[in-house]
């Protein structure tokens, strides 16, 4: 008789870091070239990414931990990662936002479990044979985590639920105020709500007004959408099939060549003709078994300056300087980045972001920061890309 | 016979420009190693320094112009002006305020004028004799004036009167506004006032608050000191004899080195024991025969952040930026200078002085300007020079 499967198997355990995203709400600490998640904001010497890499290495082996980018991004990825082999950066040839994103890396996982079974096409795998059974966690690579202990005790009971159920997990952080800058899951049931707990999902919402995230924020009912998923292979196929079945159709078409010399060239001709469309809306608020992780690591996701400066290190006046040195006088609740070994002197200013990046300086209400991504659009017409 | 001298041939009239100046005011723009002079504020493609020199040409012949400045800056001085030998270039070894500065430059000339009358010590030239006269123009390196036409015509004026008589001459601006950032000069008597009079002064003043500087500027008695000052070579040596004695005894030894190989020797032992001493101070406020000549030819010392924003163009925000590409948003009233190439994106700011240069960022409100030398002599203390 065959040993049986052990389904928590350390070698079943996939990650997938979605690292594409350009980072326009930070420019110009990052650029076109060079965005968020590649940068050391912290000054810890460790990019984003970095972070995001390492703290899933108790986890999974580093060999199944893979990288959606950009192509434009490669080279980049590689520097940062040296140990990661170059078939293990995933490249898009076109946004096509995070619903392709993981069908593409749900596909390359598929062809490795395939492979291990000794089938050559993903088609002819059977999906109810344990031995196909993979766990996977889909992360964004440019998320701040402050307590890792707690972040992987929470991974475990997440792997251990999608090692017996084919449930879509999602990650829910414990709110601590009313923010408007992300999204909310709603419990369908509150009850028995405590760290770690493992609850069913009543919706999603999108980034909700001010007066809206108050009332979420005291109903005690909404978790913070923090982008982080778990679930098991055939779970993922299946809800893929079922809700994004032109995502699917595409990629059935290289079930032969997926986690193959020929994979690169099958998604560079048919990665773009994937409807753009992101997993929140395209399978999570339309599947049936969702559940959400009741979560509370100290988790951002640094999507906003104010984000940055709620985290960073404050003077008895309330400044922030994230990088360089900066002297204050007569100054409140300023943010300030500087390339590393500048110095800034600020004098009379208050509740403002200033970030010099290269060629560019930025200063800016920290009240207005939503502004910057549409002065990023009006500075890259204007100067040709010169500047972002 | 012999042919009469002409006391005002080209030949004799001499410029002597002073541009020993580190201009803390202007941190960052400016540094230890790059002071105000050597600086293109305006994006003229010249430096102050080089369009002070080029203001004098008409005048007075390349080999006459001086420069005395820090030993530190010989090499500056000589990059930006090529055209001067070193031996024009007149080297400080110590800061000794601007009276040994004009002595030392006297000194030199003294030593031009008995050449070319065939004597080799200083000390036995007949300064009755006009064989050894001289016109003398002493000039800040580092002033703006707008109307070079008209600042040629004041000292053509000038000029004359020097040839003619032995006053020391000053020249007076016609003042604009209450300013509190200048010395002022008070006429002996207001009447004949007229654009290029030459008139009889009563005090100089020092900088006044602006309650009295309301008050001179009211009452029609009062110039701006300009520091532009005009004499000839026997009046300058005689007022240093009577008021500065030891001044002038420092340079008395040097009678027989004074513009030969021998002076650099001489100068680098004996300078450093001249008093620090301003030419206000020591020689115009004592001297008998002052006089000013009332000129109007759009002049700034560029003392202040202030004196570049009046002078820059504003757009209909009151923005100026000096250097550099600056977007404004909802900001008023900013003055901007950036490194060449760079851009600045101003959401939200009201009212401030913006300098980046080299590794250093200065953000400091208009009004609290007079603090930056104060936060210079702090970053100078903290960082060991590293930032200035």
């Amino acid at each position: 008789m065959a040993k049986p499967i052990d389904k928590l198997a350390r070698e079943r355990n996939f990650c997938v870091i979605m690292a594409g995203g350009v980072g326009s709400r930070f420019w110009p600490e990052s650029r076109n070239s060079r965005p968020k998640q590649f940068l050391d904001f912290f000054g810890t010497g460790q990019s984003l990414l970095q972070m995001t890499v390492n703290r899933f290495r108790d986890l999974v082996p580093i060999e199944n931990i893979l990288i959606v980018t950009n192509v434009l991004y490669k080279d980049l990825m590689l520097e940062q990662l040296p140990e990661l082999k170059p078939e293990q950066i995933l490249c898009e040839p076109a946004r096509r936002n995070t619903a392709p994103c993981v069908a593409y890396a749900i596909s390359h996982i598929s062809g490795i479990m395939g492979r291990r079974m000794g089938i050559k096409s993903i088609a002819d795998v059977d999906w109810n044979d344990d031995a196909s059974h993979a766990n996977i966690i889909v992360a964004p690579s440019d998320h701040l985590i402050l307590r890792e202990d707690k972040f992987i005790e929470t991974l475990k009971v997440g792997l251990h639920h999608i090692s017996e159920h084919d449930s879509l997990l999602t990650l829910g952080m414990r709110p601590t105020r009313p923010e408007t800058g992300y999204g909310y899951i709603q419990l369908d049931c509150a009850e028995g709500k405590k760290e770690n707990a493992v609850l069913p999902v009543k919706t999603f919402t999108e980034k909700p007004n001010l007066d809206l995230a108050k009332v979420f924020f005291e109903s005690g009912e909404f978790l913070w959408n923090s982008g982080i998923f778990l679930w098991n292979l055939r779970a993922i196929r299946k809800a893929f099939r079922t809700h994004q079945p032109t995502i699917a159709d595409v990629f059935k078409e290289g079930d032969e060549v997926m986690s193959t010399p020929a994979e690169e060239a099958f998604i560079q001709e048919k990665f773009p003709t994937c409807p753009s469309i992101s997993l929140d809306y395209g399978i999570l608020e339309k599947a049936a078994d969702v559940r959400v992780i009741y979560a509370d690591f100290g988790w951002s996701d640094l999507g906003t300056w104010g984000s940055l400066y709620d985290l960073g290190k404050k003077d008895e006046n309330k400044n922030v300087a994230l990088h360089g040195n900066t002297l204050f006088y007569e100054s409140n609740g300023n943010v300030v980045t500087l390339p590393e070994g500048n110095l800034a002197v600020i004098e009379g200013m208050q509740e403002m972001i200033v970030a010099q990046n290269g060629n560019v300086l930025l200063i800016c209400r920290k009240e207005n920061e939503q502004s910057i991504r549409q002065i990023v659009a009006e500075v890259e017409n204007k100067f040709n890309g010169k500047y972002t």
